[in-house]
């Protein structure tokens, strides 16, 4: 099967109704996507190289369901609501196999958001997975990593952080998990949720946010950059599952944060607003905890709950490290 | 040098005065455009493989060049204003010396259309270049592949179609040129102009356009098959280069037809508008030459001056075949 047919195949579905917003999807050499009047346009693009972002072993619908749920991430972050995506896929050889279990990944997680697939490029190379995704929101609106100030609590999403980082050290062979532990790491780093109902929820709520995609630290880091300020995360306070809890307290640490994959949100919000975040957590129907505090001495300082130092010994993630 | 410094290094250029589109550019987890009121938003996106859409041989100015410029070219096919793009770059190893050429040759092309890079993302893995770019088109205003009607006139820009692929063959060795000449079609190939301009001008003049990625004839049947119509291409009257005029006929009618990578615009507009379609050409300071006609009868003949047929033993060029 030729490339066109492969695309046409898998990656078009004619007949659906589109959203509104979508004038023209697949098949002529632009997408036309029509933003609701006073809309800002928010855009983010990912890409997904095996060996890096995902492990060979990796079901092909699960890896359909990452590359969008990574970028989905990302206008969460921003608390935008999601219009439609891209897909640019290099392909080893034409696989109808991976391709219909990719699509059906992707699909399944773009039906769950109401977007539609609106343009892509298929290429034979190594496999390489490339999403840009667009979203809209309010002008002025957007969560930005430069809004934290000095007293807004830090708060994280979610109730599984590190899980998706002591799957990856299964798979490395540095740690041993039994078979039920294993596959509950091992969904959390295949099947990020990424929360676009929270970050919509937060808008007007939260100062700033970020998602986690490179572990707590360095995301974190990237907001007291922007925003000119320090912070203290306490880390007993992080939420864990029970399989990272029963692990010893050295690994928590580093999968806690230096992670990485986790896709949660990580924002900050004035103290006054805590009953609010507690509300738009319920109202999106994740658990949000607080784990910190933004200060205005410049630095990120890690304490536990007895108020003393944690070492940090781990560098964020970096791609060329 | 790291992944977070290479980007910021190369790919951030703070304090340039952004277009009144662009409300938030590279660095937080998404960009922010505002299209203007009344405004589409026209989005592409291509993928580009070492091996496949480039050789290794390319100057890293001329390959952020053309990676930016085969994006372009889709926007100008679809009669869009260009407003910005997003990168995503695989790279084998931080290599300065490549990204900074890279970007050179990216923001070369990009100041030179009034855009700016958004948003982007870089990782470690086999060398592969993907943009997405974004445009603005009047709502109905957009060049479809689908609007083609019998007794249109098939036009096509440019003067030195197939010179891309007559440098691919000498590439691959199955062809010879004398150093100059080597020279100028090597250009063609590494250094495409997407036809934004002209793309504008023939907005309410052509019925249907798309830019020529793939080869003449299988572009053209894209159209052909959108707009339910056929075709009569006179292969005499394609415009081409001295270098191409001097190569062996058979040669030549595979690079004029078959060749693809040439980004020149292939139109239709009706014959009522042959003079304003001249006129276009020359408000974007491009050739546009009339090379067939669209007729009722469907598939696609290509004739020679004198009405004769000319036979098309090649494929439209399939990256899986």
């Amino acid at each position: 099967m030729g490339e066109f047919e492969l695309i046409a195949r898998h990656f078009t579905r004619p007949g659906r109704s589109a959203r509104p917003a979508l004038a023209l999807g697949v098949g002529d050499d632009c997408a036309l996507l029509q933003p609701a009047p006073g809309q800002q346009l928010a855009i983010s693009t990912d890409m997904l190289v095996e060996g890096r972002h995902f492990l060979s072993t990796v079901a092909p619908e699960r890896l359909g369901h990452k590359a969008l749920a990574v970028n989905l991430s990302d206008l969460a972050a921003c608390g935008a609501e999601p219009l439609g995506c891209t897909l640019a896929l290099a392909l080893p050889r034409a696989d109808e196999t991976f391709v219909a279990g990719f699509a059906r990944g992707l699909f399944a997680l773009a039906d769950a958001h109401g977007i539609e697939l609106v343009g892509g490029d298929t290429t034979a190379g190594p496999l390489n997975l490339c999403i840009t995704v667009f979203g809209q929101v309010p002008a002025g609106q957007a969560l930005l990593r430069s809004g934290a100030r000095a007293g807004d609590e830090l708060w994280v999403s979610g109730g599984t952080l590190g899980d998706a980082r002591l799957a990856l050290e299964v798979f490395r062979g540095t740690h041993a998990l039994p078979g039920e532990a294993f596959e509950a790491v091992r969904r959390a780093m295949e099947l990020p949720q990424p929360r676009v109902t929270l970050g919509l929820a937060l808008r007007g709520v939260a100062t700033s946010a970020i998602d986690i995609s490179d572990g707590l630290l360095g995301d974190l880091g990237h907001v007291l950059q922007r925003s000119g300020v320090g912070a203290t995360v306490e880390v007993d306070a992080l939420p864990r599952s029970a399989v990272l809890a029963a692990q010893p307290q050295a690994l928590q640490h580093e999968c806690l944060l230096a992670g990485g994959d986790d896709y949660e949100l990580l924002f900050t919000a004035p103290a006054s607003a805590h009953a609010a975040v507690l509300q738009a957590g319920r109202q999106a129907g994740v658990t949000v905890t607080c784990c910190g505090r933004i200060e205005a001495t410049p630095g990120l300082r890690v304490i536990n709950a007895a108020g003393q130092p944690v070492p940090t010994p781990w560098r964020s993630f970096d791609h060329f490290q």
